[in-house]
């Protein structure tokens, strides 16, 4: 049995059973592993550097629209959680609680935050004064805890690391405007940092946050056809604000109560990088948000002056990329060939003696698998282009795999027949009424994703009940 | 009342009330307030950038040395917290646990994390085969829950922010490597970074980190002269490794333990850095710390060109330094020049009509109150000398007031009598006896807070006891 094969043999088909193939790539890629609490993962360090590269692209992006970073408690006491109808009736049932501390029944239960819309709004509540102090646009990067009952690695786990902003305004429209710009930021990572293309779009009455006036999403398609949101960003109106009581003295001197966003992404991100990207030789990351870009094989190790010049040659490198030299003695070329495509790393460079001789080397790109050989002395060049490269393909295959899977259904039998044969994402009109959303998800097991921004007329009536409609929604199986 | 004085009268004396001046440095600077859930604190934006710029600093020095981020569960199943003895009895009187979640009584105790050592020890158990996986060097910026009894903001919190390295090693010697690295790392940080001196070693017995061999320490005195241990490093040899069978088949086939560290510095920095420096016109932060390092405050800000030639300024200097512009139109300059001061903003540019019309402004130092004026042409250069040496300056003036406050005593009415006049570091000789150092707690009040590398020969007798002593401990009252 040749290497490759005793490497890749341990993966499940990702045709055959895309969810173990899943699984199998979270803990042979080194992503992250079960740990002894049920339901939650430890996030390995090839995991967190991935996560390290979104927080800090997103991070930055946040700033450069005046949004500050904060820490607020992860313990909140449960009458405070209360204070909102909608949101305790959405998060109640998720909720872990601490009753026991310092040796001592406590008097009140403390939550876990599952999200922190109620501590934000309290302390809100105590530091606004007057107009002139808003907007307040704080974010925080934090753990959160929702109880799931099914849990799978990134995806849902009981404890996921996110950020959670929570902004406050004077008018309705500014705040509308940040909750567009935050849904605008969240697009432009997953699509430019992730090579994901994404459907832009608002959530129906059904599907947005508790508490909501309106939640926008952007979505996006897994290779096996299925759903996942990718973030969301939520206007709040004065929901939170009236029974939280942050009011303002507004320009005229009277009372108001302020106008309220939240906003979030989380490591759930590092799932939909797997699925959307991953192939039967495991992870393929792009290069933008890969812990390692390149990774140098050198080839007959043991001769003379070739791990020197594989460790030059990622000194010439190191400034510009992330780049590391796989110099194990205890296993073969054949060996690391296959470890960093298992591991999605965008570019390996092999280089043996016969190649240092002739000043080149093979550079091997994770997404085509198409060979180059190119010259030494123009290799940070080269790397930089094919990288680029490798970031704009990845997102066109994805593009057009989405596009691919994208069908339109007029009626029912329609409807069921494409999502059963092709998964993906069904387009199709809606009268607007819970009672019809509620029937395709029964009949077809398909979630609402959004109403696009982007609509189409595609006919008069709801491919539901038949009457009249004038929405165009999106559905899909969802993560 | 002049502006000033109806600014600063909030703030208690800083020589009458150092608790108090330090409990409104924290309020009215704006690092943090009091939330809902006792004993936590809300980081505000001001407080968590400082936290920011300390994390970026560390984290760019732990990965220089090799060290990887990760991210490990926030819950402990209660059984693992209890697998090594010293431990649990360290930590389970602070322990919060959570019992329900999900609607339902939990069957094991969930604790939430004290510090992780058990989780690390169970994952490396799990992944810990060969020599060739060593070592395992793995940190988490996170957060930790500890049930204090009585809290202060930053330096005594329920629930605080830390990182928490562990590593595990094929050898005594390399993680004593490790533990000694990481100490002088954290000496680096708190010099360097906070501009406060520390005083290195090594804790006693009773002082030790519970379950550790070895405790390595790094030192800081405060204004009031009382002791604050900033970031602590701990060698654990096999201590864990055992209990939690955390084993590799070692370079000669046979299986052996592996050879254990952690370490950690917190929130609790900020609390140094507000308490080493301060003053009694508020917070004074070093430059390399501080969030802002230059306000610039317009003068006559209503005269033409004004607010322009600031913004103009504010660009020159931005690529270089943390700048911001004072633009508030309801307040008058004095009251932005008191609120630097509280703030502590290293440096503030104050120019008028006038200033610019002879392209000048003028550059006023938080630490010393100097004003110096500077041609605009030379700005960028100007800054950056005063800058460089304001953060000197502040590690010199500290350090300064460290050794005023370093005595010796050789008996214990001179122990008492110094300590109980000027606080401070007690410097004297110990016998090595568990028994005198609690009898020095008990007369005292003072902990010993190192037995410092740096030896001096005092005398043969112990401070307490008087018998034949070889050792000199440095003492102190704590926070």
């Amino acid at each position: 049995m040749s290497d490759k094969e005793n490497f890749v043999k341990d993966i499940a088909n990702i045709d055959e059973n895309f969810p173990q193939w899943y699984t199998d790539i979270v803990l042979k890629a080194e992503l992250a592993d079960y740990a002894d609490t049920k339901g939650c993962i430890a996030i390995k360090p090839y995991g967190y550097a991935i996560w390290e590269n979104i927080q800090n692209y997103a991070d930055k992006l946040f700033k450069e629209t005046g949004v500050k970073n904060v820490y607020f408690p992860l313990l909140i006491p449960e009458s405070l959680l209360q204070k909102e109808k909608d949101h305790v009736e959405g998060f109640a049932p998720e909720v872990a609680f601490v009753t026991v501390a310092g040796g001592e029944e406590l008097e009140e239960r403390l939550c876990i935050r599952p999200t922190s819309e109620t501590m934000f709004g309290a302390l809100y509540s105590k530091w606004l004064k007057s107009w002139r102090d808003l907007p307040m646009e704080y974010n925080q990067w934090c753990n959160v805890l929702r109880w799931e009952k099914e849990t799978r690695p990134f995806l849902r786990s009981r404890e996921f690391l996110w950020q959670e902003g929570h902004t406050i305004h004077e008018t309705a429209e500014e705040a509308m405007e940040r909750t567009l710009k935050m849904h605008e930021i969240y697009a432009k990572i997953v699509e430019e940092l992730l090579a994901i293309p994404v459907l832009k779009g608002r959530k129906t009455e059904k599907e947005k946050f508790a508490g909501a006036v309106e939640t926008f999403t952007v979505e996006t398609l897994m290779r096996d056809g299925r759903a996942l949101q990718a973030g969301t960003s939520h206007y709040f109106g004065q929901n939170f604000t009236k029974p939280f009581n942050i009011k303002f003295q507004n320009r005229d001197g009277k009372e108001e109560y302020a106008y309220q966003t939240s906003w979030g992404i989380s490591t759930r991100l590092i799932g939909a990088i797997i699925m959307a990207h991953g192939d039967e030789r495991g992870l393929k990351l792009p290069p933008k948000v890969a812990p390692i870009q390149v990774k140098i094989i050198p080839i007959a190790m043991h001769k003379e002056g070739v791990l020197e010049e594989a460790n030059k040659l990622k000194d010439i490198l190191k400034d510009k990329f992330r780049v590391e030299v796989d110099d194990r003695s205890q296993v073969t070329p054949g060996f690391k060939f296959n470890d960093c495509e298992l591991k999605g790393i965008p570019l390996r460079i092999e280089m043996g003696p016969r190649d240092i001789e002739n000043g080149k080397c093979i550079l091997v790109r994770r997404d085509t698998l198409e060979k180059k050989e190119v010259e030494l002395k123009n290799i940070e060049k080269e790397v930089e282009e094919i990288l680029d490269d490798i970031q704009k393909s990845m997102f066109e295959a994805c593009k057009k795999r989405t596009e691919e899977k994208t069908q339109i259904a007029t009626n029912m039998d329609e409807f069921e027949e494409k999502i059963n044969k092709n998964q993906g994402y069904i387009k199709a009109m809606w009268c607007g009424k819970e009672e019809c959303e509620n029937k395709i998800k029964e009949r077809t097991n398909a979630h609402s994703r959004c109403i696009p921004y982007e609509q189409e007329h595609l006919s008069d009536k709801c491919v539901y009940c038949g009457e009249h409609a004038d929405t165009m929604v999106i559905w899909g199986r969802q993560y």
